[in-house]
């Protein structure tokens, strides 16, 4: 089996690699990918893939005839979740897989990290060099808060939105999920589309989660931002794309939203003069929500026991076509 | 019977505390406090309390002839913890108890906002614009994490230390807690002083919740220091003084440990010139660990459940002496 790989490998990850794959011939690209994100450019020798390791280039999966599973090295499947995309994965029998299992830890580690540095004001505290007693001192003590009795709204309820979830309950969180259609098997109370204007005006976090695609599309658009809560807090640890930065830019302006903390923004990075960088109480880190130590190692650990389960026609984890 | 209060309250807090006393006599000190954490001074009304609410100044409890109970309006009793104050009450019979249930919810999420912002590298990650696949972000994302499988050593372990292992085990962090007896309760493994050094050699954060007593002062001296883990992430929730801030310093430049992240510091507020400031990768809050809304209603509260029970004979909830 041809195995073709486009993404940024450690030498121990390669190393992983080589050894998960004997009798399995392994295809690089010819201009290296830079990144386990990085956008694919189509390449001659991926005609001959039977799998694709990373992020394959749509135009091209078209064209590999052999071609019988992917691989996706992110979270994310933007470039590939579409209805044509789709259509010609279930034409072809194609299974897609993704590698959400790699980075929801590290993602619901992120969100949380941003939820406490929220209510106990890190950034401002950590600015504040005052004695105690001041009124200074006096209101950022006040402003500070546990998170006990609040309510939090997960926008996206995949493995990130679950394990979040289990990470908040334990400090007397309210928290609830939105999703398109409740599995019963949450282990938080779930609104769908009928209820998820009256869970924005109660939470006063509101932590979106929601993958790219055509539906999510600035999801959080003037409307949504009209609809939550005066005083909540914003979170995005999905994609930029499913936000009118415009209307979250009014949001803050307006001190609708009292903060905005984004992982992902649009595009990626920010534009050093981009409205959003100046904008009061807007917190934004570049893109590392998942990121941990030995991670290209992760993905491959998780794309090689895939592998054994494709062998032997097991279903595959994080299957998403 | 007369009770002296001597903390800064909000006009809340003090219509909560005259309507908790109806019947009782609310002496205030001539010059009002300007903090829960306001060092005290002598007050020619204090001789008349039976009750004493707030910070009184030890000199004159010894003169106070009528006074039957101390309810200490912080966590710290520093200014009251040495053995001729405890022999006094014992003499008297005077009844101290603190605030630390007010307290350690804010403080253990401080403190674990404090741990997952350095998991999850926040102060870089927040100052980092930079693009996908370049080598400042691989490196970064390399070099967060999310707490699995790592050690955290908890040093003091009372309700504050209890809650955070709490919300630390969640995480799949190996938590263990250092105390001087063990009691047989704790949520996770605890040492005592034998087994003190291999625990700091093992632990990769130690989240100092020491209070300040004659034992704890410069309890993390040069030697402790040179007895951890290299590498290490040091933390302080407690007290400045638990800290020879001299051997921290080194230790820090030295890179032994890998960040400091201090709410308490000796003095408070450290000074714009020491040292400390400039270290590299410590991070300081100005002792706000304990803060939330509503903070001085919720210690009048506190004061008034004990109230009730002092007045039935009920055994106090945190008495210290």
């Amino acid at each position: 089996m041809n195995i073709f790989v486009d993404l940024a490998l450690s030498p121990d990850a390669l190393a992983a690699l080589r050894e998960g794959t004997t009798g399995c011939q392994l295809l690089f690209p010819q201009t290296p990918a830079t990144s386990v994100l990085a956008s694919p450019e189509a390449d001659p020798r991926f005609k001959a893939a039977d799998i694709a390791f990373g992020q394959p280039n749509p135009q091209a999966v078209a064209e590999a005839k052999c071609l019988k599973w992917i691989h996706v090295s992110s979270s994310g499947i933007t470039r590939y979740d579409h209805p044509q995309f789709r259509a010609l994965m279930a034409e072809r029998q194609i299974v897609v897989s993704n590698s959400a299992s790699v980075y929801s830890e590290a993602c619901a580690v992120h969100a949380l990290s941003f939820l406490v540095a929220q209510v106990r004001n890190l950034p401002s505290a950590l600015q504040t060099r005052t004695a105690n007693g001041t009124p200074v001192w006096n209101e950022l003590r006040l402003a500070s808060g546990t998170l006990r009795g609040e309510t939090v709204l997960i926008l996206g309820f995949g493995a990130i939105g679950t394990r979040l979830a289990q990470l908040l309950l334990p400090f007397g969180a309210n928290v609830a999920a939105y999703r398109r259609q409740a599995r019963g098997d949450e282990v938080v109370p779930v609104v769908t589309q009928p209820g998820l204007s009256d869970a924005l005006a109660q939470a006063q976090h509101i932590v979106n989660v929601l993958p790219d695609s055509t539906q999510t599309r600035h999801f959080f658009d003037a409307r949504r931002f009209a609809a939550i809560r005066p005083g909540a807090v914003f979170y995005n640890i999905g994609r930029g794309a499913t936000v009118d930065q415009t209307a979250l830019l009014a949001a803050l302006l307006s001190q609708r939203l009292k903060a905005a903390w984004l992982d992902v923004t649009d595009p990626e990075p920010l534009p050093d003069d981009h409205p959003l960088r100046q904008a009061p109480n807007c917190f934004i880190t570049p893109h590392v929500a998942g990121g941990h130590a030995n991670e290209t190692t992760s993905l491959v650990r998780h794309f090689l026991a895939n592998l054994q389960r494709f062998i032997r026609q097991q279903p595959l984890v994080d299957r998403v076509m």
